[in-house]
């Protein structure tokens, strides 16, 4: 990726006005090679000077040093050490819900069960009458098994059919129309999707991908070690975070004009870390300059069910929408969109499910996909199996619908408890802003800081915001992300944290760390 | 990949002596950048003369047009046609035992519907005394929960600690050498694994990786991929497929002198597609090739449990006692060595998951494996737990494990006979020559075809051997892989069936249709 000063701690993000060096400057790694040394001289075959440059440029921060270090005190807890200032990690750097107090979904894992181990079909009036399951879990069961084979064997390549089928009827429903089993790729979540669509997308170092900042790290990364060019685009910070139209255009026009071939706009609704939903129009306007710029949308919608505010606008509903409208315009419009079983309230992130619709692609560049898909295989099968119970879940009057529900709804409760509280204590911390919950799991505040904590920061090589996130573990143990590992406009300092964790507890450690922090740098 | 010829229907393999040419050959593709052409004119983003070239480029037979064709004829069939010449699919080309005959260990499988839907442990008299779930697999699932956490959590980027450790242990147990938790690395499948290191050790379009011809062709699709070159190194087929040193420093060299920077060694063993199983000589000359010429030894040691002869011999315990001899010689020797649970008498290929050790590797260089690891999040938990049952199945005196036993055994015979009645065939079979079944999945027969069958096969535009395949499959719904798929000698020919299928049944179908095809082309 050429765009390398991006995550550096040097060198923040320069603001939009000042994008086209930002993004194409940086030095370019050239790796040592091999042969110029005397391999009797040399110690092995790889070191830190001669691997895949494009690896060591990636940069992902959801898992990098602070998270590390967190899992390090985790480790020492767990060992019963008694010289931390706290006596439990909160990790709220990861959107991993069942790690912190998240139950998964009776339901599905009900016929994960029977499908693990299905001679236990063959007692089922001890599943019925003395271990709760219901009938409509081991009809399930059996219409997996039937559909799938065992979920020790390889599926086909881009998914199991049945599931792909069951996919397709719930796109159907919830975007009122029509949707293709062939064109839905069932993969390893969402991560492994968005993987395989920038692998077919990067044809060259000239290759760019327009991304929102802040973002998902997953874009940034995946682009440096294809040595492809990140086109970052800003959030509008001051309307919650939404698209701004002429941001992504500025953004575009000037990496037109640098020579990159802009081919695809991700787009992350609702926003990671940001969890801005969109509006239909703002929707719209997206899909209206790719049509006309004929670029791939990306539509990462992982969170659409973790709406809090307003209502999930999905990209294929509102693009079939305006194809009805003015079929001319918009009939190659490429659509990818993503969703996955690890958010909303299903939350089985370490099943690795997921799947992308393609829309509107080139069947040889869908007969590309197929192929590239199939050198890994196929998608783990039981994370397909939870594709289908979360795309077809219980219905109104089946006899697990009751329980479903008061769980599902009762994880969003919830959630939007949780977000609520820690909206509320962010609004009484000095230098802290953050707009209303919106949907996703996280919040991302800005804060300001005093000048003198940008001098300590500076002195330990970090970004002011980094700094005070490393100071927020080591006092607290509560792990959060600093905004510089998502990308923020210059002069801006941010952190993301989810809202998943349980009580309140952990959040007055954040507001005590803080009050102690602004004093300490005052 | 500069290797282009390599797959390619009309450029067959070359001779050894030929080697330089035919992997340096072939046009490199260049992508059509967007903007030479109008937006307006251009009817998508993508289309099959812009995508990424080096996904274009890469081949994958064993899920390749043929495997499409035979599932088909399976939707076909399954839909009630009658308008085949035969009425069951054999899918012979893929090492998947489950979608066949294979029944999963019944302590496994126990254990993961434990692990999917705790509240069971809660009712363990019913476990016990209605199920027929023994007591080692109720306390090894509480282990394995207390250990993983739920399996619906996202787990540590290189797999939880836990397993880690077990993995270690098994790793000590099968060689009487340590192994340190820290250098495992849990992964999707042994090919996630694979793709990981390639994707350090690949810096650019001079890096080049030894790759044994015939080999498994996720080796050449993710070098494709990655557009560094293959350095083929042909097995010796009159030693049934055995390594020839001879033959590794003439690839070696020749790859060398012509400016290729060769850092990496593939070895598979037991082999892939030839079932051969290298003796402890081979695998030392191997290591000892490595230390010279400074190259990392990437053994691919999936089929370590499926050994008819001999014994199997892991790089991993002759590269500790070579450096028990002379610790100076073979102290910084970069061994990693993978094993998946898709293979043995496991089989859990759906499951997707495997691990790498790394022996002898830089510290910084394995922090990349780790950060690159950590952008896909983590391998599927599930398929992480299936490990550790595989590396840490029941022991004699436990309650489980006179089952295990009785079903792994049963496992092993069947594929031995399954094995031998397919050698047996193949004996009796006009212009088919194979080596006695050593081990891992597959036969690997050479056939000899006739000119008129050469000249159809041209008029198809394939080679002789896919011609004969998809033949097979038209005939017989047996679905086998084209030694072209693989790699071969110029001027021989082979396809790889596996000898999963149960019954003899299918193996009559092939005798049939191979007497039919001779007479035809005769």
């Amino acid at each position: 990726m050429k765009f390398l000063g991006f995550f550096s701690n040097l060198y923040p993000f320069k603001s939009p006005g000042n994008l086209p060096n930002s993004f194409q400057s940086g030095p370019k790694f050239v790796p040592t090679p091999r042969r110029t040394m005397s391999t009797t001289t040399m110690l092995r075959s790889l070191n830190i000077d001669n691997i895949n440059p494009h690896v060591k440029e990636a940069k992902y921060a959801v898992r990098g040093e602070l998270a590390v270090r967190s899992e390090e005190y985790r480790a020492r807890l767990a060992k019963g050490s008694t010289d931390l200032p706290f006596d439990k990690v909160i990790s709220a750097n990861i959107g991993n819900p069942q790690q912190l107090d998240q139950k998964p979904i009776t339901f599905f894992r009900q016929v994960l069960s029977l499908i693990e181990y299905p001679p236990l079909l063959e007692k089922e009036e001890v599943l019925l009458n003395q271990l709760g399951y219901a009938s409509d879990v081991i009809e399930r069961a059996r219409w997996l098994l039937k559909t799938v084979g065992s979920v020790g064997a390889y599926s086909a390549s881009a998914g199991v059919p049945g599931i792909k089928e069951s996919v397709a009827k719930f796109i159907e429903r919830r975007d009122a129309f029509p949707a293709d089993p062939k064109d839905i790729y069932l993969s390893a979540g969402a991560s492994s999707g968005v993987n395989t669509l920038l692998h077919v997308i990067c044809a060259s170092p000239q290759t760019g991908v327009l991304v929102p900042i802040p973002q998902y790290p997953l874009y940034t990364a995946s682009l440096s070690v294809l040595d492809s060019k990140c086109v970052p685009y800003y959030l509008d910070e001051s309307k919650n975070w939404g698209t701004d139209l002429e941001a992504i255009k500025g953004a575009h026009k000037q990496a037109v004009e640098e020579g990159t071939d802009v081919r695809a706009i991700v787009i992350i609704n609702p926003g990671n870390p940001t969890g801005a939903s969109l509006s239909a129009d703002d929707v719209k306007a997206v899909i209206d300059f790719a049509a006309q710029e004929k670029l791939v949308v990306m539509a990462d919608e992982v969170y659409q069910t973790n709406v809090f505010v307003g209502k999930f606008h999905s990209f294929k509903g509102v693009l079939r929408e305006l194809q009805k409208d003015d079929p001319e315009k918009y009939k190659n419009v490429e659509l990818a969109s993503l969703h996955s079983v690890s958010k909303g309230m299903v939350g089985e992130c370490g099943h690795r499910g997921g799947y992308f619709e393609l829309c509107g692609f080139d069947p040889k560049v869908q007969e590309q996909i197929y192929k590239f898909v199939s050198i890994s295989l196929c998608a783990p099968v039981v994370g397909q199996c939870l594709v289908e119970l979360m795309v077809n879940p219980p219905k109104e009057g089946e006899p697990s619908y009751e329980l479903y529900k008061q769980e599902y709804d009762g994880i969003f409760a919830g959630l939007q408890t949780r977000a609520t509280a820690l909206y509320d204590a962010f609004q009484d911390m000095e230098g802290v802003e953050c707009g209303k919950p919106q949907g996703s799991m996280y919040l991302f505040p800005s804060i300001t800081l005093s000048e003198k904590a940008a001098e300590a920061a500076k002195k330990e090589g970090r970004t002011p915001d980094e700094f005070y996130a490393f100071r927020l573990l080591d006092a607290t143990g509560v792990c959060v992300v600093a905004g510089a590992g998502f990308g923020q406009k210059e002069n801006t300092l941010h952190f993301r944290t989810t809202f998943l964790a349980p009580g309140t507890e952990w959040v007055g450690r954040i507001t005590k760390f803080h009050k102690e922090f602004m004093d300490e740098f005052r």
